[in-house]
């Protein structure tokens, strides 16, 4: 059995590894365009950043340990240009010489992968600007940082807000930069929702980003003697600066399949079914360049991620090694850290699910990492996204600190077991004071939503205030007169909430209480409290503190402050 | 409505504050029988260390805050003495004039918890020896520690290496104590087996800590010159120290409801419905003193831990407020910090699995905590234990550092999934060099067992070991050469991984070959390639370094080195 790989990073080097420990006769070729094979995609940044600092640890394994390791025929710097379906070959180009040769296959895996969004923009080719994808990418970028770094020109502009724009823009703040992040929407990060991003929004800004939301780049234009590069918007504005990140996103590299006439789908992706076989029974595709089912909708979507990636591979070499391996999609779990705050998010956002046109409700809530009493605790927000008839988990959102990346892991088995509410209330989970809560945030994600469903409580939301507000509506504030003097809901009273038993009389009972404190706990104790006594209440999902973050955000885009930007008027 | 309830703290104090939020009108009085209520219990250890250093962090609600905020009426240094069931009332005595009344309730919940088991020993009363259960009991023995502390005579003795037993020695060793652990069996920690154990003791001793297995105290002679205390064994050695932490165990404290003839199950707890109704419908009870349902197992059990008592004072609020609420076992899932040790476990362990009677098999694996080239990653060692024909998961063990509770959270919740290896394999976990792998711990648990059980690889273990050098078996060490020398098991031979392919005929093709690496990996690797080649071979799970870390710790027992200890001869 003779086994050709496309591609030699995440689901192309994990199949070639698992083939061989499949079978030790196969022969197995694998051909990588880049000068490494099996590196470390997602580490690329940190190499900018300085976080990692020997060249080295990129490369997980060498061309020649995979050889000596696994007998594997590994060819970098070597493209394949085509396939020809009928006779099983493909053409290989030596992009050291131009050489062309043929080479055989009996079965063939497609791992190409996707590349960097470049759109034709007026000034994209121009050197200064930089992607993020290969270990090539990142040692020019490292080098371009480094002399400007000597240079003191540490002036950077990212394009994206996405996970490589991100952590572009944290390194090289890191390393002392000023950063422009633009970023054409109202909120970076794809996998968030707009109300969880503010929480990115706030947290960058205090560390120095400079975020400029709302901005759609229409070009680029050179200044060869300050060596500098203005990018220009739709708005009007332009940010200088002498290296410039593109990172707007990937998109399939397809372009191989597409001409070997295999069926493709979204954006051109490769279309396989659960065994990753494509529409030719002899060739396989996995990593960023398939189409996969998303798991929680069933849907077709494309996630470019490491973790389906290398599952893929591993698959693709069960099924062509006779196993019966199959992925049932991905749900797309997805960690980032900034500084010192950790993102996270699994399953579908609230927009994903009312865009696939699923019922969904969500709780806001905010807990801490562990027992308060236990020095180092920091909060974390959680939304959770779930169907409000079954009180299925549909998604989850979190952002925090300590522990975020352990209760998304939570959350995405249960998402994976297709759990209830009512099934994260009873979870046992481990508990101990450095570690965690004696009710971890992820039960009390169940108690609250369950607390919902069942009736014990109604809620309502940021971006219901306004509306409520203009209708008038009962706002009731029940934390201190401290807390209230900071800041609260216009229109509110404040009674805080160990008076409120004394004092429910001066609330009117005709009318529906919408009740707020800080994070939404004193204020549901508010909510069972009125109801006891006869009045109709309502929650603030997430409280004060959620409500602000996102009004804040908002103000910040309307009043900006432009630092760096040159507004031309 | 009138509820009492008895005892004011993680199970009665949730329960309290639920059924205050289900009825505002109900009438609920909570009597403690110490001074405090809802009070930091797992956070106890952490004051004695000086960690918590804040007095007040100890205690969550106050009496006065819980009667403010929940109009409940609290009555601490209370203590009911006696149940009249027919009557509907109990006998409370106030422990402070010793004046005694009665209370009427139309429910009762008890939440007594459990009492610190105190053997009936030779000088077991001595001022010296000190319990840590209550709030009381961590005053007396910071009190203690301090004057200790202060005259320079920073000398204890642990006795029992529970959890409480452990996190007491870790916070007198942080202060500088000399600290002599005595432990009655071959290993610490009852939710560990013995081999996961080894990894702590390691850990422990390196960290200073003067660990003695096998150590069954019989007595204590008080030295009243010295201020001493000789804590002495069976064995016959002696332990002297002027401070003495008993730390043994608990036993549920339910002689209020032995003498209302209440159901009484394992070690006299209070047998329960999963509604938390005791044998009298009018009485509930909650937390360390009741008889659970083992998760995993179905069988009756005793699990003393917060998160389970903080769910079941929810349900039984929930029951007598009319909600179907219900409580479906217990998988004692525990986590433990020891320094900078994470040691964590959920579900059986494999000597539980054993005792149940139920057929189980084990994986050992040794993972990264994230990627290894980002800075900062450790290793830690995970021992799965499944169901060898379905694969189910029935528990999990993970010693290591950071990380670890991330892992046995996501395992608790496959467990509490009734999922298999296969969806281990599956997992959707949130992956970025920071934080994890693209193949996480887990999913490496889900792929090595599944490999075992389909056939791919075969296993053996550390505790195989000794009997297969008896029987001449072939053993291969596929590490390097420098790997080799430092320590191996005895008779193998020493082929490096990168070597085999070309040495396979230095190896006796009739006899199984038992190959082993430092950590597993490679020599799964070696086994596949020798399969490849017609040898049958078997996996040392774990590898190496857990076979040497086991055989040191019984090493380790047989030549004490009793430092501290007299020995009677």
């Amino acid at each position: 059995m003779k086994v050709v790989i496309v591609g030699g990073v995440a689901g192309g080097a994990t199949a070639a590894a698992r083939l061989r420990r499949l079978d030790e006769q196969a022969e197995i070729v694998m051909i990588e365009r880049t000068g490494y094979v099996s590196y470390a995609n997602c580490g690329l940044p940190y190499y900018v950043g300085d976080v990692i600092t020997d060249k080295r640890k990129l490369t997980l394994q060498s061309p020649k340990s995979f050889r000596e390791r696994f007998d594997i025929d590994v060819r970098v710097r070597q493209e394949v240009i085509g396939i020809n379906r009928a006779a099983k070959t493909v053409l290989v180009r030596n992009l050291e010489d131009g050489s062309e040769y043929e080479e055989s296959y009996d079965s063939l895996i497609l791992s190409p992968g996707a590349k960097a969004v470049k759109p034709d923009l007026p000034g994209i080719e121009d050197r200064r600007i930089l992607t993020l994808r290969t270990v090539e990418d990142t040692f020019a970028m490292k080098q371009r940082a480094d002399e400007l770094a000597e240079q003191g020109r540490t002036r950077a502009v990212v394009i994206g807000g996405g996970f490589i724009g991100i952590e572009a823009a944290e390194n090289l703040l890191e390393r002392g930069f000023d950063v422009t992040l633009l970023q054409r929407g109202n909120h970076v990060m794809p996998t968030l929702d707009y109300d969880m991003a503010c929480e990115v929004h706030a947290y960058a800004r205090e560390h120095g980003l400079d975020l400029r939301l709302n901005q759609s780049v229409n070009g680029f234009v050179a200044d060869e003697d300050s060596d500098e590069l203005a990018v220009t918007t739709a708005a009007g504005d332009e940010y200088h600066a002498p290296l410039v990140v593109l990172a707007i996103g990937v998109t399939p590299d397809t372009r191989l399949a597409e001409e070997a006439g295999l069926e493709l789908g979204i954006k051109k992706s490769i279309v396989v079914d659960k065994h990753m076989r494509t529409s030719d029974p002899a060739i396989f595709a996995v990593g960023d360049a398939v189409q996969v089912k998303n798991f929680v909708t069933g849907d077709d979507a494309l996630i470019s991620l490491a973790g389906p990636a290398n599952k893929q591979g591993r698959i693709a070499a069960d099924v062509i090694c006779g196993r019966d391996s199959s992925f049932d999609g991905s749900q797309g779990s997805s960690v980032l850290k900034l500084f010192d705050m950790t993102i996270a998010a699994t399953g579908l956002t609230e927009s994903a699910a009312q865009r696939a046109g699923i019922a969904c409700d969500k709780a806001v809530t905010s807990s801490p990492s562990h027992a308060t009493y236990y020095p180092g605790a920091s909060n974390m927000t959680v939304k959770t996204v779930f169907e409000p008839e079954s009180g299925r988990i549909l998604g989850a959102q979190i952002a925090g600190f300590e522990g975020v990346d352990k209760r998304i892991d939570v959350l995405a088995t249960t998402i994976r077991a297709r759990m209830t509410a009512a099934d994260l209330e009873e979870l046992d989970l481990a508990y101990a004071p450095p570690y965690s809560s004696a009710k971890d945030p992820v039960n009390m994600a169940g108690f609250v939503i369950e607390n919902v469903r069942t009736g014990l409580v109604a809620q309502h939301h940021w971006n219901d205030v306004a509306r409520l507000q203009q209708e008038g509506a009962q706002f009731l504030d029940v934390r201190t007169e401290g807390e209230f003097a900071r800041g609260h809901i216009e229109g509110a009273v404040n009674i805080p909430l160990d008076e409120l038993r004394g004092r429910v009389k001066e609330l009117d009972p005709e009318r529906t209480v919408y009740v707020n404190c800080h994070s939404g706990l004193r204020s549901y104790v508010a909510c069972r409290m009125l109801a006891g006594h006869g009045l109709a209440c309502s929650n603030l999902s997430g409280g004060y503190r959620f409500y602000a973050l996102v009004q804040n955000d908002a103000a910040f885009d309307e009043t900006p402050t432009h630092p760096c930007g040159v507004p031309i008027s």
